[in-house]
């Protein structure tokens, strides 16, 4: 059993390496660059996975059985709306194919909980059969790749499991994301700036989702399956666990943002399936939130 | 104003190509084969449309302001399945990015009545506004490529329209296609065997469509648009009329073959929108059958 992994040494990707060989596979990874010493990877591929020849060369060459697909652009501030979006469906297509061609098992994509229609405001947690209706294009992008390799993969009788990711954070996320800013300011000594904090998201540790992709790269579940905590938190509350934990609880500036026009009030995931696969989900954020708080510590600006 | 032409050697695309240059477009086509003699292309571009390398070097040396994309995988009883949709779907999606990073202005697409729900049989005509649900891999590449599109272009401030195609006929339609099969065995003198002939289709003259998709082209008509004649007709009313049209109803024979399970008894367009672009619609196919048949007689097989 041999697993290829790409997107690897990004955020969420990284996490699924060392659960993944513990559960006996073979870990291969491919992307520009290698994954950092210590990583749990048998075997690194330099390829350009936008490019479809590399990516044929690829799978020829790792010949792997299952493939977790976690690459994609996810820039901050502009994933959303980048034209690289069109770039990483075409990309995924090509992988798909060249899976298919070379008898590939099993294909583990990530998708989003934007996917979803939150056009309710986000009254109930969303279950994976519930509508989709995007608002972004990097949501429409997610959601039809999955539609198209749904389809793709049954015809080939090639496994197919879809992740719909909700709200991640952990060491190593994007400065500018939401908990590292705030653990960013608060160690600084800065005022961390927030809106209103009423919105209510569903908040999970990203090693969690590591584990969670990991796990259904090894089960036999077929089609989406949320990655998610299965409960809702304000992010008013996030933001005085981290003042609290920081010691600064002065620092908490609720209010002083303006909250983001047209999003959803509250976005939370049924994880019923989820639960399936062995999870009990996730309770108290605290020690996530003090580990992130760690992270940025140890990572400190210079002043 | 300059409009690329993809797939313009096939079906449909050829018959957009003197329209459109009647409209005062130059006509320019890509593909990996020329145009034939007389065709209404000023330019004709080598190009394997599969190769996002190639797609690059192709708009960055045409420059259209106007595409229209035709090309897809079509090979008659393999498309719905075919690996290669998702090919089409990369290349579609690298030949809009290239467009855009080119100041490319409208970009119209070929979509598919099998792109809609068609669960409950068909009842009701179908509008552009009716609910998405392929059943097949080519209806879920070209639903998951418009959407994909749709927001893409939405925020590329690109105008985008996307033909939705019911069921044509017409010349040079491969052979084993519904009019050409009963066509090609009454020129023969053999039993042109039928199934039930109870189905409802939308059928409309190839050329027609190909006028529809020109005028797309030059108007300002956003998002998906049916291209169609608005009426049902049974395949035993086209069947018995090629018969008469051939003066062999005697060859007819109905009730021969099973029909397509799961197959919806009924598929018609609402043809609102094309009415709005100035479409009457079709009303009497008798005409563009006697040309389907002209055309087989004239391209009939040694015996």
């Amino acid at each position: 059993m041999r697993v290829l992994v790409t997107g690897a040494s990004g955020f969420i990707g990284r996490w699924a390496l060392r659960p993944l060989k513990q559960q006996g596979f073979e870990v291969h990874t491919a992307g520009r660059r290698p994954p950092p010493e210590g990583s749990a990877v048998d075997v690194f591929h330099t390829t350009d996975l936008l490019d479809a020849t590399q990516v044929r060369a690829l799978i020829a060459a790792a010949r792997p059985t299952h493939i977790l697909h976690c690459a994609w652009e996810v820039t901050h501030g502009r994933f959303w709306t980048a034209r690289e979006n069109l770039d990483w469906v075409a990309a995924t297509l090509h992988l798909a194919r060249a899976f298919a061609a070379h008898d590939g098992r099993r294909f583990v994509g990530l998708g989003t909980c934007v996917e979803y229609d939150w056009s309710d405001g986000g009254k109930a947690a969303r279950r994976e059969s519930d509508p989709l209706r995007p608002a972004t294009l990097y949501g429409h992008a997610k959601a039809g790749t999955a539609a198209i390799l749904q389809s793709f993969f049954g015809e080939q009788q090639i496994e197919f499991a879809w992740a719909r990711l909700f709200h991640l954070f952990g060491p190593a996320e994007n400065p500018n994301r939401l908990v590292a800013s705030i653990a960013r300011a608060l160690i600084a000594g800065r005022r961390a700036e927030c809106g209103s904090g009423h919105f209510v998201r569903d908040f999970m540790p990203v090693d969690s989702a590591g584990l969670a992709l990991a796990v259904l790269v090894g089960n036999e579940f077929s089609g989406a399956v949320n990655v998610a905590s299965g409960c809702g938190t304000t992010i008013e509350h996030v933001a005085l666990t981290l003042g609290r934990l920081a010691g600064r609880p002065d620092l908490v500036a609720l209010g002083v943002r303006s909250d983001a026009p047209g999003s959803p009030p509250s976005m939370i995931a049924d994880i019923g399936r989820l639960r399936q696969m062995g999870f009990a989900g996730i309770g108290d954020l605290t020690p996530a939130l003090a580990a992130a708080l760690e992270f940025w510590r140890s990572h400190r600006e210079p002043a």
